[in-house]
């Protein structure tokens, strides 16, 4: 077998098999096939598609380039929960500690944030002492005795998809549904979990732009699932505004609490119960309406909160922050947002505010980069909010002085119109 | 400028202009620019296209990525001839003689043979003592003294389609149109003469192996040429069967000595009067039929033979060759190739006796390898003759023993039917 014949193949626009795909992996893997090989095959494939049974396959031989874990012989019943990312969200940790409050277990691996979009880890970590680097052992230990752990993720997951990804980031052939669906799932197939629910975000804050998009990729993603043998489910969820009021590592931590305490934001609760209750749906097979009420339950009896206190506490973080939110890092300056016109708010960039959240010291541009935990928005006015001029819309955190530019750049993420919007479903669809 | 945002234009099937073209040409040989992103930008262009403006900046920017030769300056009318390739292809040695005999200066830089075609250096290195790697002022000091010289090409001319070729021999970008014209117009932009020749060969024996697709490829060339202040023309030429009756290095000079006095091939002297008559319009300016008057009186006066002697004496060859054939390199065993049945020669398929000859010893697979320069076939019947079954067909030279299977390889390229073929014409047209 030859690359030169592969890449001809796709460049014809022709399918690659099973063997050609694996070929193409492990030589990478080795350093048998050169960068300009693998940078030239997926432009061809960027142009000329892939079909589903091509995506699995590169899924399959992405996740087998690295470790395989697999939850179910270790734990028997867990469930895993993937965002396609989006601004404020932090529904992991508000479903996270619900499910495992109903026990069943979550052993999850999860990312930092990068460009506009937070990381869960790095929101945890913005709770004083919180650990996310835990010892195998430790985690096993962990998920044994409370049914809950979230850690950075460590070992050798998926590499050949890290090597993919950075020759996509570098050539402009990262917005290419196969090349997301196969590069997102071949990390949930390596982490090995037997359930998946998948909340794929549609709008302006997402990386998928319209429904229709976002209906593909989440086609994709759960026909790769089913092939290769996993329960899976996919929400498609409206990210045309951030999530929910608080954007930044412990505001988005306060947030969730109060989600958890059965208050807050009621389109990011309304996300946090139907993400919940797909959940208990996949790992327990139950109808929705039983669903639901468990996981309602688990709120409401204050069960999911005591689990997120057992939870923080176990990965050495300090629990009382749950009852004193004084105990979380914030920012030293908090800089009032004005509305400049009278009227409604008719749309709110979340990219932009995902950006600005950023400027403000919440997130990274670099792998580099140090994150101040304190910073973030507490966001006043959301879409379909009437305002007057100079209404506080919304109060920017951070260390930094000076910060009129930034604070421009959030105004100019807002556009106010003198007509009432109507206001788009927080849920979108669901794909099964 | 980020090769990030050109990659994503051509992704997106837009234009690329003259600046962006530069900076990856530019960037590309100063190495800021990684083979990966050069690949992947190769590929997008391969499947979303060119149009002739960018070709023509790409040509520009590869012509001046080295060494600038301006003949003009240096010698006032002079003329090239270029051939994309074909199997016996021995013209230039024919009509670079006529042309010089006549006033006008040759002063050629020319390529060694690579794959199923040869190379107008090799041929001529197959006389006793020629030598091709003259030092520039020797060069210059010939076309001088007798209007032409040969030479092996040299210096920098147009690294940087050196490197694209180099990765698109990898990557499955050879076959595309503009990336061919852009390819073979650099390197005679770069090498300076004003009037060009160029000879598209079409059919079984050339990359082009459509009329529709070398006449694009023509028209492309012509305008680029043009574009870039040539003055240029193109004659498509059929290479369905090898031209002429010898393949390989002294044979070819022995067929192109034939023509030169007279005789030979009427197919291959028909090809070269029309060639060189063409070559005389550019540099003169005059009608076709007095061109053509030129060439003729050039051939039957002698004055071609003369100077195709002088020529080789200035480059420390043999002269008496032309006279005395057998001082020129022959193989030690000739194995005769005899008809397997009886009926007309319908095809010869010109690219797989180009790879016989190969085989044989008159060629090479990679740079490394070196020729038998007195290897080669001499064809006894071609397309439209009736051979009878046992008649000699070809007789292969080679200092090989046990070639069987080459032979065997020459009668499965040989189509023998019992039906009289049309025999296609020589010159299939002429774009300028």
């Amino acid at each position: 077998m030859r690359m030169y014949d592969i890449i001809e193949k796709k460049r014809n626009g022709k399918s690659l098999t099973k063997d050609e795909i694996s070929f193409v992996i492990d030589g990478m893997i080795k350093k048998e096939i050169p960068d300009y090989q693998i940078s030239s095959l997926i432009m061809a494939i960027y142009l000329n598609g892939m079909n589903d049974t091509e995506t699995t396959y590169l899924t399959d031989s992405m996740a087998h380039s690295g470790d395989m874990i697999n939850l179910e012989e270790m734990f028997g019943e867990t469930v895993d929960k993937h965002s396609t990312g989006g601004v404020g969200d932090k529904t992991s940790l508000v479903i996270c500690p619900i499910v495992a409050s109903l026990g069943i277990k979550v052993a999850k691996m999860s990312g930092r944030g990068l460009g506009h979009t937070g990381g869960t880890i790095d929101k945890l970590e913005s709770i004083p002492g919180f650990k996310v680097d835990l010892k195998e052992k430790d985690f096993v230990k962990q998920v044994e005795d409370i049914g809950i752990s979230i850690i950075s993720q460590t070992g050798n997951i998926a590499p050949a998809d890290k090597k993919i990804y950075a020759l996509r980031d570098t050539t402009a052939t990262v917005s290419n549904i196969p090349l997301i669906a196969s590069s997102i799932m071949s990390k949930k197939i390596a982490a090995g979990d037997k359930n998946i629910l998948l909340d794929v975000k549609v709008g302006s804050g997402a990386f998928m732009k319209t429904k229709k998009e976002a209906t593909e990729l989440a086609n994709k993603m759960v026909n790769i699932g089913k092939k290769l043998g996993k329960n899976i489910s996919a929400i498609l969820t409206n990210m045309d505004e951030p999530l929910g009021n608080y954007v930044g590592n412990s505001l988005e931590v306060i947030e969730a609490i109060s989600i958890l305490k059965g208050r807050g934001n009621p389109e990011l609760k309304e996300l946090c119960i139907t993400l919940a209750t797909n959940m208990v749906m996949l790992a327990r097979g139950i109808k929705e309406a039983n669903a639901r009420k468990l996981v309602i339950n688990s709120i409401n009896s204050g069960k999911a909160l005591e689990k997120f206190k057992e939870f923080i506490k176990y990965q050495h973080g300090n629990p009382d922050i749950v009852d004193d939110y004084k105990l979380l890092p914030i920012s030293k300056y908090g800089y009032e947002v004005k509305a400049n016109k009278t009227g409604y708010i008719t749309k709110m960039n979340a990219e932009e505010i995902g950006k600005v959240a950023n400027l403000l010291g919440a997130g990274r541009s670099t792998m580099e980069d140090t994150i101040d935990y304190g910073a973030g928005i507490i966001i006043e006015s959301k879409v379909g909010n009437y305002v007057r001029k100079g209404k506080i819309i919304a109060t920017l955190y951070t260390n930094k002085e000076d910060i009129d530019d930034i604070a421009s750049k959030y105004l100019n993420a807002i556009t106010i119109s003198n007509y009432k919007p109507n206001k788009k479903k927080m849920i979108l669809g669901k794909i099964k």
